[in-house]
């Protein structure tokens, strides 16, 4: 027995025995379990990868060697081993450990990923700009994230360089974030069940005569069982093994040591259980132990009581959109983000119209598109963060084009815990500078479906946004026929001072004002595109000083937006923003740490308003 | 024999036998030589197709079902069949017909590509949301385009919905734009060959003893031959049929009326040659048929003739790096635009250091970032309109962990007769909203090297943007050891009157100052980020009015930058901007007609001076 917590380095693996590795598994698994029971986090991926990470370890030199982890929300174990278990207390907090990859947290930490299915491409560069030829390079990487084009991208391009030796490792735990899905996730299915005959598909060939095809069904039937081994990694170029019990310490050992041998890319297929080892998060077919807030490790039962009524936003829009439904007919299309988005009720109530492609940010864009170019109304939801990798379909085939999609934007602003590579503070940006496209952050529930109810009847692209955060309400709100078209207004009128802000934060903001009992006017600019002209020039005229509050980069915000054309307007307001500077990244952490840190508090607003 | 000029439907084609359908091809072949030799165009890609697309008119119904053409550069037949043989006269001229799909110029066309590999998941979305279940909708994809992220996104989920019934064509020419790369490729040629033994490859079943291995692959080796039916395209959910002759228009035919039947996926692989029935172009690998100015049809040669000593700036960056690659050692990286970026100097020179990956946009981004964090220097080659697909790559990869990629952006601004999906006027707000990244336009030979010198000592992201078009000047230039650091200066000092602009438009700008005899300043802008401060101080300080030129869209540019210095630094300098409006899709035709329809012609840019 090892105290996990007097690790300082991996090294230490290296002298133990096949006996001791399990022992020090069962260590990980039970740390893991206590600790994320206390502090939130990532649990169900990385209690799937405790022997592979050892095993990783055991195998490979990772002083030489370099470890990528995709996405990094199962790097927990490869923290551990590498002299990280103190920190987990303070996981995902303020100034504590992250819960990704971040290099200047460990020299062993040399890809961060955030976002799914960049390895393989990370690893070629490296691979190629290495100057010791005998560096290996291993990618552990997800089933579902394994999907994603870029990765395609990156297995093609290896895949032809044989004179590189990436070695990756397929972690295929037939889950993704919730279920896969995808025909590459049914291919996987046969590679998994068995290494032999994976399904009979008829495939004619018409060059030949019919009965030469149907003798030729014959023999393939009979003999195909023996000689089955070619598959999509194959004709990528990879050297295929697998696939191998995943959770089985020391089949991993020995399938490492052999591809480790591999002079020509790699590919082996590691079959785990997510959740492996606590019953909760075995059981768990959702997702919901995926990301965990903390919970009794007893029961599995989360400590976080909602309150009666509470709902994320996320939540809210799954149940307006539930209820539209019964209105008039259309598609809800998102990559990946079935439980992230909460839109199980409205998967369920409308299997047929519902549409979770995996992570597939682009094909998602484009798939919406052509519904739309059907007529048919669509709503595609994606987090912030991950909108960016659909930018070009977004702007070429949706905004160029000018097609009716609602785009949906959930964890837009500060995404609190998950940190630099999640954050939703670019979108405005992003979307601001597309053709023919309308931007929208309501503050409330009743905003939230007058905005949507508007967006359905429009017919150019519209991105309404949201934060992640929960809000009390009951569900009344949602037989409201309330339709809200652009327009901004005014929440307070007071003296010489504007405060403009949109989304939920609004009412933090309004908060503090009232308690401080400041003399200054509130606007909820709850279109950030297009402006309303007519109010700003009503504030602008009436105001001394303006201060416009957004959780975005300064670059592309509503704040430059307004300046513009203050200025054009030959205006003289003060304007000042409150927003994030252009050249940092924004930490993990709570998000009013993280709001306290960047100089986004509530002292920060009051001081500002304070001030001439 | 018809008219191909009389045509004003596809609907004679059903009446037509396969002798007079095979007159009709030659009459569309010669015809496409004709014109484009008159008009510049894309050749070897509409040759190719002839057949293929005269089959997709005989089989299928084009009132009812759906052609989408991939990039749409092959879609010159299909424009011919839907009557429009007579704009061919204005092939891709202002005003005139388009050289890729329009939805405005035809109810034939349905998705405006430009980009590629969108058609896959297009047709996904059009599937689902069509009414017509007999609807067929058929995609014509190059073997180059097919591997591209977002095609396998959307192979891969359509592959899984064996309730639709989609088409795709692979037309496989075996190019590309050039010849095509990766493994898949490779794979494609194995297809191609023979129906039979693929490669034997080995792959050690290490669950077995080594001599029932052994036993295996003799057993495999024997009867493989006759079996070997699976492939990747099988494995993504799609029956696979072909390959097929694509030049032969019987057989096309014949295989299309067979995948007409299919109720599930179906991929057809049809091997075309790129150029037929032109020498020329039949013999042309590096891709130079493939976009084309006029030339005469008797020898292939272009009317073009270039000046002594003119270049593009493609060819100069190349020639530059070229140079630069004695010095020091670095990568070049590129998806696909190996003969577009003239890059076939560099590559031939340091071929170990350079690498064309394919349509793999996001690949060549993150592979970039993994050379980066080895501590090599590393140049990534995007067309402006193309880096619009690693955005995200970019975004979080690159410019978030501050890594020292040198990005250079070819054709930037107005691109001329490609047109409204290829104009390069998002890069600025694109790369602008990113953290850490300097944005620099040189205005001439010598300060492209100068830039780029100082891009090389430089530890953050750095992008350098330059345009289509030539410039005359002889090569000793690369000799110069000149570096320029962020600054701007003055071409010119006047009066009252500040022009800004960046890049080779300058010089253009400034002809026309000089020539009217405008009594203004002009100021070279050649880092649009970060902006020179003290000159821009200066600029505000000493003149009434400041007009900003750019190619770009206006949000995002740098207008808006230095309007928002100006307000919050209190300057009542009346600022203009001559920039695109937000909510426009820029034309295609000659990059002057362009300037002129959009209001940055000469004459509006001395209108906008004159004026007070």
């Amino acid at each position: 027995m090892i105290d996990l917590l007097e690790i300082k380095d991996p090294s230490f693996i290296k002298n133990m025995s096949i006996k001791e590795l399990k022992e020090l598994a069962g260590q990980i698994r039970e740390f893991l379990v206590d600790t994320i029971s206390k502090t939130g986090g990532h649990l169900s991926s990385n209690l799937g990868v405790v022997e592979i990470t050892i095993a990783m370890y055991y195998v490979f030199d990772p002083e030489k060697d370099k470890f990528l982890f995709d996405v990094g929300h199962q790097s927990y174990v490869h923290k551990i081993l590498t002299g990280r278990a103190k920190d987990f207390s303070h996981l995902r907090q303020y100034g504590g450990m992250s819960g990704y990859i971040r290099r200047e947290e460990s020299k062993y930490d040399v890809w961060e990923s955030g976002h799914s299915s960049t390895t393989i491409s990370a690893m070629a560069g490296m691979l190629l700009a290495s100057e010791d030829k005998d560096e290996k390079v291993i990618s552990l990487i997800g089933d579902s994230s394994i999907m994603n084009g870029v990765a395609f991208e990156g297995m093609n391009f290896l895949g032809s360089q044989k004179k590189l030796a990436p070695i990756v490792i397929l972690n295929d735990n037939k889950m993704g974030i919730s279920k896969s899905v995808g025909a590459l996730s049914k291919a996987f299915s046969r590679l998994r069940g068995t290494r032999l005959w994976r399904g009979f598909k008829r495939v004619l060939n018409f060059i030949f005569p019919t009965f030469i095809t149907n003798w030729f069904h014959q023999v393939k039937r009979g003999v195909k069982a023996f000689i089955q081994q070619d598959n999509i990694f194959e004709d990528l170029g990879f050297d295929y093994y697998g696939p191998i019990k995943g959770n089985d310490l020391r089949a991993c050992i020995k399938a490492l040591q052999r591809v480790k041998k591999n002079t020509e890319p790699v590919l082996l297929h590691v079959i785990t259980k997510k959740g492996k080892g606590y019953a909760p998060s075995e059981l768990d077919e959702e997702g919901s132990f995926h990301g965990v807030s903390p919970f009794d490790k007893n029961t599995g039962k989360s400590l976080k009581v909602p309150s009666i009524n509470e709902h994320s936003y996320s939540d809210l829009v799954t149940h307006y959109l539930t209820k539209k439904r019964e209105d008039e007919p259309f598609f809800v299309v998102t990559p990946a983000m079935k439980a992230g988005s909460k839109l199980e009720k409205f998967a369920n109530s409308y299997p047929d119209d519902f549409y979770d492609v995996g992570i597939a940010e682009e094909h998602a864009a484009d798939m919406a598109a052509g519904i739309a170019l059907q007529n048919k109304r669509v709503v595609l939801l994606y987090y912030s963060t991950f909108s960016q990798r659909a930018f070009d379909e977004i702007l070429n085939d949706i905004a160029r084009q000018n097609l009716p999609v609602i785009i949906g934007i959930d964890r837009a602003g500060v995404v609190g815990e998950d940190g630099s590579t999640h954050q939703g503070i670019y979108d405005i940006a992003m979307f601001g500078l597309m053709p023919n496209v309308k931007i929208a952050m309501p503050k409330d529930a009743e905003e939230l479906i007058g905005i949507f109810n508007y967006a359905f009847t429009e017919s150019s692209p519209f991105v309404i946004r949201y934060p992640r955060g929960n809000v009390i309400t009951d569900l009344d709100f949602l037989n409201n026929k309330i339709m809200i078209s652009p327009s901004w207004e005014y929440l307070k009128t007071g003296h010489k001072k504007c405060v403009i802000s949109y989304g939920p934060d609004l009412l933090r903001i309004q908060k503090i004002i009232e308690r401080e009992n400041l003399d200054c006017s509130i606007v909820n600019a709850r279109y950030i595109r297009p402006l309303d002209i007519k109010l700003l020039e009503h504030i602008l005229s009436n105001h001394k000083k303006i201060i416009i509050i957004e959780q975005v980069t300064v670059r592309g915000s509503l704040y430059q937006d307004i300046v513009l054309y203050a200025y054009q307007n030959k205006h003289k307001t003060k304007i000042e923003s409150i927003s994030f500077e252009e050249n940092i990244s924004i930490s993990h952490g709570k998000i009013e740490d993280v709001l306290d840190h960047y100089g986004m508090s509530n002292e920060d607003i009051i001081n500002k308003i304070r001030v001439d």
